[in-house]
């Protein structure tokens, strides 16, 4: 199932943030991957040892560039894309058809030519595909817990409620106090209540897997940490544990990176990896069901899941360059 | 209002846990208080000063006795016991009927002859009481949040969701490794899933609240810090935020320690209080209520709390010792 | 010893820094404060219980004021000042000279006509002192250490190593992704090596106790934690233990914020407190003596400091409303 | 310089430690090992994967076995054994002589027949050697910084200090209360003062590298996190910045682990890797020389140095199964 070829040449656009940091650190290790161009507002011009002094000695001479559309490599084959919201729609339709994109930011999620990489439940469509936009982190971690419950239909549609909370690495680089480590340490909010962007994104997968409209609540917290995504999603069901447990087994089966539990998950568990931990808790005389996911908001939130994407588009192994397991405690 | 005595003389059992800690240390500031008696299992025959260094020097010279209930000083007026469940059943009911008793520990919610102590609420049962049950660290963020939805018939009975994030030192010293900071640190989790011990103390003081049984599930999660709960509970309703936020501040009138916000709260906003924010957001159309409440678990879900029973109690000013503005960053 | 007045009234400058914020929630509980006046330059306009919603209520509905040196009230007695380093120099000169000022920041711990403001050591200056300048955190933890070694001649004054570790608060407000919560936690470093601007401070107090120059070698840390230092110093003795402990009892009887430990003590222990705890170890055939100071770095490192110097110029007791026991855990 | 063999038969014992799992987690992704045994005292009979939930699937079958080395399958070419301080001695004298050893506690740093590891420092020793005893993790850190300049006699042999903060995972496993994440979160303590286990191990090391006895005084700290550890070392000198910049850059040519940065380092850099970053600062005039190294306590100050142990003894590339970046932020 390998590709012809062994290796691709890659690009990374957005270095100096976090999801940018982190698709470099995934590319860095993978062995069909060969980095040849880095871009990043705020590092332009430097090597990329002095962002990541703990880079390899080779790839740490690469010199950062400034982010240009028009002036990317000819022999690009992939560019992974991590920029603020709303930056990169005129950008990328400036690349060359011929490179891949990879859009870890959020503009192209439900753009027309793109394919939503949601790539544990929707291998095949990404599977050849060129342009494919990445999941959000929140939606990355909720409908892996929910997507079993909604396609096997063992929850009602309506009233689904997701309370996720996740770490500070999640709003980006630059968010002054709100997110400096005074304010964060010992500290816990929720914030855009019944309001959060990642809403309409939930919203049409859940839908599109559920065959028919659903509705849903989303509660983000903020809790103090680095990374992790834990959702605690709540369904009306009258199943059972056992059935919601089979049903997610049956849904991932060989699906290399859910991991379906039979207790609950910590977010530490998937630190640094693409896991995501999925698990169940149902009591169908309350007519009620729990789904929790739990992720590394950079991993299968972002530069985890952008990877595998990337494999699945170039016909590489979908866990190539992946294989590393999570950093533990 | 204020007593005939200036001064009462107070015990407190189970000064070695973080819930006796916390009560040493705000009776230790308590204008009316004079600590006569400490107890506690790991540190008896220590001075005080020797587990707390940083107590005023008088009171640091106080010895901690091994626990006795046979054996308390005879005049003392009011004993705060704060024991691991099971251990003070039988032990209380040793303590002669004139030292009044705040109970922080879980035995007695349900006990007859004990009034349950959430001091924000109903006041007015608690003064004059001499035995008195505090209620869970989780009950107490829950409940704040939805007194006034579910008193004032906002909300519906059925399917009420409670979703809570508390710190670690909720669940008192000695819980080895999977309390400590390599394990806990970078990691959020859910437990008890379905089964938690403080659920029927909820169901309980809400079916009160509500006139009629109410069914609630609740979902208790583990994060990085070690104090504060903030407990996100969703309802169905067809109110709207404004409803919900003028129903708590009625609800609340004149009540000093519940602070009613029209943004979400931090649950550092509460470090070291016995403040309690609470917060609204209700979608009509989608049929959803959201009540937030945030404390610190050993403040308002613990310690603070039991100081505040215990003016209502010995008829002080309800705010006595606890009017300090919590610690912030 | 207590002033003929009861109340005196306050001004908090720097209301929106963490220095600032921590002045205001002690002054807001001493009993002999009336907190009249308060400014900021991100929250001019604001009420105060917009930026502290945890304030007593009354106190929370004033008004924060833009700061301006001319438009004070007249009877305001006393102000305390946290403003950026080099903001405060000119605008200082311009208040009326009957108002007493205590600087917290860092630009006047050199100039004429102000006292430095070391309370535990050098307390018969400041009182009756119009202008004291606070001194900076560093220095507070160590040279609550060293001062009695220097003093008392145990040590050489040559060759002193200070090695000290630091909360992120110390850093102030409104420093961006450097301390941030994703690049602090998880860390520990080491900055301003060999160039700390607190140096000149240190050698100039140290001088001043060993009656000769001495010299130093300073290394602060950023840590991983919102509050506290611990500052590790390093000198050559050939005292003993013993000597250095008794010498510091001596040194400190009846100072009632310092604690002299025979235990290493934690930042934690001073917690929202003036108290600065210190030890010593040394091994005379090694000849070396460790000298420890452990602090809060909001309270003996700014604002706790800064009341304890009010407390002194007003003639009030020296511990008025710094009584309060540290907050732990 | 590879081995003729491709794979080799790899034994961890103590696997329940954090130490012990981080071996796990990196021989399970290296290229050339066969884990084939397993062992730990508090979960032997469960499968890896019970215990490791984010292991590759095929490992996480493999059955934790208890700790006998008399039982070691007799095809095991290598053994990591990470076992409490005492337990091992006996124990590894059991194991035959054709099976290597990598021992990552602490019991045969000084024992004959056993190579002390200090792989980047002495890598020619341990190629080839058949038991080999990984430094302590305070060492690791200390020595990268302090061996250039003690060895190119660039300081004085005498008077050196080491003030090293180390996250708690060094402390292992099952450490109570005192590591809890309520009582070290928010705090900072030395202990252990002029008495260290590893105190012995440094001096050693030093004094070999400068050619005579040399002292020192070491100071270990706890700061709040899980990895790290930054040794700030302190030694009298007459070398400049420079001089000690060039001395490490020349005594480590080619050694593809450490990194000689003109910056002090985080020990974040270092977080999942065996990397060691060490930088320096002097003042002549003031006859100081500051050198600081900054690992991951669990990478270079065990289980990576353990690793690279294995691959000089066994003649593969001494970098094989080490080359993923840093986990950041």
């Amino acid at each position: 199932m390998s590709d012809p070829k062994d290796f691709f040449n890659i690009g990374i656009v957005g270095i100096s943030g976090y999801g940018g940091g982190e698709a470099l650190r995934l590319c860095a290790s993978h062995p069909n991957f060969r980095i040849i161009h880095a871009a990043g507002e705020s590092s332009a011009g430097q090597k990329l040892i002095e962002r990541f002094p703990g880079l390899p000695a080779p790839l740490g001479e690469l010199e950062i560039q400034k982010w240009d559309p028009a002036g990317l490599p000819a022999n690009l084959d992939l560019l992974f894309t991590s920029l603020p919201s709303g930056e990169s729609k005129a950008a990328l339709a400036k690349v060359p058809a011929k490179t891949r994109i990879v859009d870890i930011g959020g503009d192209h999620r439900f753009a027309d030519g793109w394919t939503y990489g949601l790539a544990d439940v929707w291998p095949d469509k990404i599977r050849g595909a060129t342009r494919v936009a990445n999941p959000g982190c929140y939606p990355a971690a909720s409908l892996a817990a929910l997507a079993p419950l909604v396609a096997g239909k063992l929850v009602e549609p309506e009233g689904i409620i997701i309370d996720a909370k996740s770490g500070v690495s999640g709003a980006g680089r630059g968010g002054g106090n709100t997110f400096g480590y005074a304010e964060v340490n010992e500290d816990v909010c929720a914030y855009a209540l019944l309001k959060h962007a990642h809403v309409p994104e939930m919203n049409q997968a859940l839908s599109q897997l559920a065959g028919s409209a659903i509705s849903l609540t989303f509660t983000p917290h903020l809790v103090p940490m680095t990374r992790g995504i834990l959702a605690t999603c709540y369904a009306r069901s009258r199943a059972t544990t056992q059935q919601c447990l089979d049903a997610a087994r049956a849904f991932y089966k060989d699906r290399p990176f859910v991991r379906v539990l039979d207790k609950p998950p910590h977010s530490k568990w998937a630190t640094g990896s693409n896991l995501v931990y999925v698990t169940y808790a149902a009591d169908p005389r309350a007519g009620i069901a729990i789904a929790i996911g739990a992720i590394d908001n950079l991993g299968k939130g972002a530069a985890g899941q952008a990877v595998q994407n990337a494999n699945l588009m170039l016909g590489l192994e979908e866990t190539a360059g992946l294989g590393a397991a999570p950093i533990w405690p």
